[in-house]
């Protein structure tokens, strides 16, 4: 396999691993990325990749796929905020929506069969076939109702990869394991709530091994379709399990006041469990490995 | 009952008519509209209503909201395109999507309980859980997604009405209806697909009639819920019968050269079935006793 990718949020975490994973595999790698700047610091240099900026004109996004003819789209770019508020409802409609729509339409013009689309558990609400956690899951969950429209009437085969928790090397998200590295470094304590809800943490060279098993999947896939699959950990922890082991692991005692805070208003207590992994691939890193893997040093 | 409504798409047929329904039985009526002046020439003197102008902002909106602290919103502003092309997806998104999605938020800020929806039949192509016909019915999809977020976190009670077709005094829209009334009075042809297909006509008294109802129902909604239903009649025609019934009535030989043109590529044949009418409403008016009603003499 030797093909076009389109890969969009390739300056996130997920996006930037995955650009990585297919340029050492010889894959041309093309890169849709927003016009900010500082976004445009990339890992790689533009011999290896061709970049377009995507400033909301679809039809200039319409003109770049039919110029560089992708096989496979991977949509891995999306806004993230766990409590929105009034502010932030236009760029979780613009990112998570509109430019979504405005890919499928691409995708369309320039003839391009197959999409891999990134969704979330928290979809999945109390293990709920649809009950959104926040108002960021449910504009995942509206840009599916418009995939739907694509497979119907454009005959677009689209695989939709649900996300649990992901870590690993190179993480700049303010994310748990990045704030236990920090605070193992600290005397400062950290108030979390009781500790008792689960997590399902995947190692990023895990997840990426997901979504090339996905780009493969697309052969056994003979009419247009949405087969939405698991990216999940065999393991689940408890927040305090998870904590327990990096300390462990890292030979520290973190400072921290369980009970310090509340469940936030919707916590996920529970995981989502009716669902199953993408056919042929299994998380193999273990959070034990996984954890061990993060270097402390870089926090002093 | 005499309360607080405000109402999006007042300016367009069934907008136009369930706000003259409303301000018949005494309700303060507040209008969101459009910022095209085109639109401001409203049926109603200013006195009677209040009429808020969106120019997209969802702070004004917000504070529109907590100032006529309305008891119920009935959301029938929608952006209709049977076959979209490129330029109308950034109107399609926010029409039906980012517009509705501020009026959750306000509904939210100025603590409203009660929305009803306006859905398409057109969700459910060959009487599909869900199947949408065109772009348009996967953005109303979309909306459903997330008015479900409204319900799960912010506990908003909401009925979604799914209109079938709608006709009657009045309608400026060019549909089926005007455009016969229009050929009753030329001598022109017009083509038409072979004439299959099934259409559900309601009349507009009775669609105002079943939203009425809905805003009733809310009192035998005792929790948070999303509850869908038809405006369908009980009789349904195919385009060849409607014609028939058409000419009768008005005495008169359309020129029509049946198979002319063919069916468009995702028509709608038969029509969705599983589905219920808003409890205590069925369609009063018959399609004969509808088209009756027409006034051709208004085309001559």
């Amino acid at each position: 396999m030797n093909d076009s990718v389109v890969i969009t949020g390739s300056t996130g975490f997920v996006g930037s691993h995955f650009t990585t994973f297919l340029l050492k595999r010889g894959f041309n790698v093309h890169l849709i990325v927003r016009n900010h700047p500082n976004e445009l610091n990339l890992e790689w240099n533009r011999e290896q990749v061709s970049v377009f900026i995507y400033d909301g004109n679809i039809h200039a996004l319409i003109e770049y796929f039919k110029t560089v003819s992708p096989k496979f789209v991977v949509h891995l770019a999306s806004y993230f905020v766990a409590e929105h508020n009034s502010d932030q409802i236009d760029k979780l409609v613009s990112s998570n929506i509109q430019f979504g729509l405005h890919l499928l339409e691409a995708m369309k013009e320039a003839k391009v069969e197959f999409l891999i689309n990134t969704g979330t558990s928290w979809q999945h609400f109390e293990n709920s076939s649809y009950n959104p956690v926040c108002l960021y899951a449910a504009t995942k969950q509206a840009f599916e109702s418009l995939i739907e429209y694509s497979i119907q009437s454009l005959g677009l085969k689209v695989i939709t990869l649900k996300l649990f928790d992901t870590y690993g090397e190179n993480d700049k998200r303010p994310k748990l394991i990045n704030t236990l590295s920090k605070l193992a470094k600290e005397t400062e304590e950290l108030k979390l709530s009781p500790g008792e809800q689960m997590l399902n943490l995947v190692h990023i060279e895990d997840v990426c091994e997901a979504f090339f098993m996905a780009m493969q999947h697309f052969d056994r896939m003979s009419k247009p379709v949405h087969e939405i699959y698991w990216v999940k950990h065999a393991n689940s922890y408890s927040l305090k399990e998870v904590i327990g082991i990096f300390e462990k692991i890292h030979n520290c005692n973190l400072n921290i006041v369980w009970g310090g805070r509340a469940y936030r208003k919707r916590e996920v207590m529970t995981l989502w469990m009716s669902g199953s992994n993408i056919p042929g691939w299994t998380a193999k890193i273990s959070l034990t490995d996984g954890l061990r893997r993060i270097d402390l040093k870089k926090w002093e």
